[in-house]
């Protein structure tokens, strides 16, 4: 039998999503929290997994009741448990909510430089994908925001903030004008805050208006601040209605007790995690001024990374600071790289390929 | 601001998918396995967490490829590893297989009574939902099936076996002639066989035609003979132009590094949890013997569950086993109902509890 399998036309030639997972010894490349967890939160989690597993021949709880107490807790502001949901790391929640609000005929926006997973997240769940900008300093016009909103009527808007790659954060005022402009054609909106943690001191969380703005989610991510990539563990705060419409598109039994168990311990250690955090942040802040120091031009940063350039020819930047060991991203608008923050001697051995890649007239 | 979030129109007033989580002594209503694992895996999986969750903080492989070779190792029958697939339970890889294969515009077909989930599968992917008969015991008239996919032209056929909630299995040459009459219309067909190692002596597994049948998909899970409900982990195995496509519609870094720990600590403990598979095996068939000794129709089965009847109000027997500490499932075609197979301990109270229901004259 000779057969073709029927692909749909949209997926044909398409290769799968994916950073190149290229080793060497400084990967600056992915965002990833460069701090691993200590040994008391390996023990802790080895604990609480041996107990979930002793009952791991039963299907998890479908609502996984405790994990969504404790990230409430987390999240404050008043945010209850039936305000919030999870998933498998904020792909899958992203992928929920366009299954439940998105859809055939239907919309979703983002303002580009967005983050570069979005619209396949629209297309996997066959929702149109319609993109505006962002000005010349990454920030978001309100007016062209309200404009394209009014325009393309989306039921779903997509906005990282920090926005990924440039770093930019949205201020409250923007959020509360684009929820309105998108109030007026009944869609919500969804400001991703999966770098959240690491905004700088002044800068403030969209959680601040969620209590007055029924048609925002706040979502966050535990790969980040938490360290945790390697546990998939994203989720949002919204209103019940939103949380409710979730759980009807979920596929049954989708966290594993497994997950449900290492999060929950995560959240346990919160304070030793997040003190990472606030190394991060400076190592970050130092970063920002070493690249202009070198005469780069640098986005404003409140994430884990850094957008810096611009270089004439970026892939050969990339590719010079990849054969002295350090693999970054070349990603964002044309021009401009981005480099995660690591550790001091990580960004040590970045300051020592970049000078000598530019050294060589690269770039 | 008041807002109604905007809802697809098809998901409006439906309730989240889920048996009823009720927490009684005897739960024989889920399919789970009894027997939880002994101390040396849990003592396995400790540790395999442990070293796992010492670089939690960098994201998983996202081809999990050593679990791949562990799980085509584990079917045989020359499966490759870049055959197997794997995601967060089967109903992920059902999901994925309809976002690739299905969608708007197309359609997909089962035969009832079938897998309850499957119609929400189609609907969360958008996709066209038909459904042909069994006959009476069950079983898959082939005439009827390929008239079916002749006419409704299907990109992808789902077929439990054996078959959810009924127990049967599908007779190779059924599963012959079906992708047959689906590769004449483009299609292709998954067998699903979540409960595959439970069946009989002599009943083979659809893995046997895999090699000659391009369009033919083989799904298994570890949560029934592995006892792994709680840690969702689904597979298959399929050509690779099957399997490369599904990369291009899963979330990246879909399987977390901790799933992936777990699931290959099992595979390696196989023996072991699959010989609880025979201790079920034996029990099923005396729970067979038994209920057609209480004079009851009784489905064949090569699954660890039974479908038994016929109730004139099925609810009422359902609700008097429940009053007695039993909770079996209400589910198939009316009249019937299933019961999971649990320990010789659970089996002799669902004896006594259903013997003591219909002698008050219930059902």
């Amino acid at each position: 039998m000779t057969f073709t399998a029927p692909l749909r036309e949209e997926l044909r030639g398409v290769e799968p999503y994916g950073a190149p997972q290229i080793d060497v010894p400084v990967q600056l490349n992915v965002n990833e929290n460069p701090y691993g967890p200590s040994e008391a939160v390996v023990a802790d989690v080895a604990a609480a997994v041996a107990d979930a597993t002793r009952t791991l021949n039963r299907y998890p709880d479908r609502e996984f009741t405790a994990l969504r107490e404790d990230l409430a807790a987390y999240l404050g502001h008043g945010v209850t448990p039936a305000q919030v949901w999870a998933a498998n790391g904020s792909n899958e929640v992203m992928l929920q909510i366009l299954q439940a609000f998105g859809g055939p005929g239907r919309t979703a926006v983002s303002f580009a430089p967005t983050y570069s997973m979005y619209p396949e997240y629209a297309r996997d769940a066959m929702t149109d994908w319609v993109v505006g900008h962002r000005e010349e300093d990454f920030s978001l016009d309100v007016a062209h925001a309200v404009e394209v909103i009014a325009k393309h009527r989306p039921s779903v808007v997509l906005l990282p903030s920090p926005n990924n790659p440039t770093g930019t954060a949205l201020p409250p005022a923007t959020v509360t004008a684009v929820c309105a402009a998108a109030a007026e054609v009944d869609g919500i909106v969804v400001i991703d805050e999966a770098y959240g943690e690491f905004r700088r001191a002044g800068t403030p969380s969209a959680l601040e208006v969620l209590a007055e703005t029924p048609n925002l989610v706040v979502s966050r991510t535990m790969s980040k601040a938490f360290a945790l990539a390697g546990a998939r563990l994203g989720y949002l705060a919204a209103s019940t209605e939103i949380t409710d419409a979730l759980r009807v598109v979920r596929l049954p039994y989708h966290l594993s007790a497994v997950t449900q168990a290492v999060a929950r311990v995560a959240l346990r250690h919160a304070d030793e995690l997040l003190a990472r955090v606030d190394d991060l942040r400076a190592e970050r802040d130092r970063t920002v001024s070493w690249l202009r120091g070198q005469g780069l031009t640098v986005a404003e940063s409140d994430a884990n990374y850094v957008l810096f350039g611009r270089f004439a020819d970026r892939h050969a930047v990339w590719q010079g600071l990849l054969d002295q060991g350090v693999l970054i991203r070349e990603t964002g608008p044309d021009g401009w790289l981005r480099v995660s923050v690591g550790t001091p001697a990580e960004m040590t051995a970045f300051h020592t390929a970049l000078t000598a890649t530019l050294g060589r007239g690269l770039g």
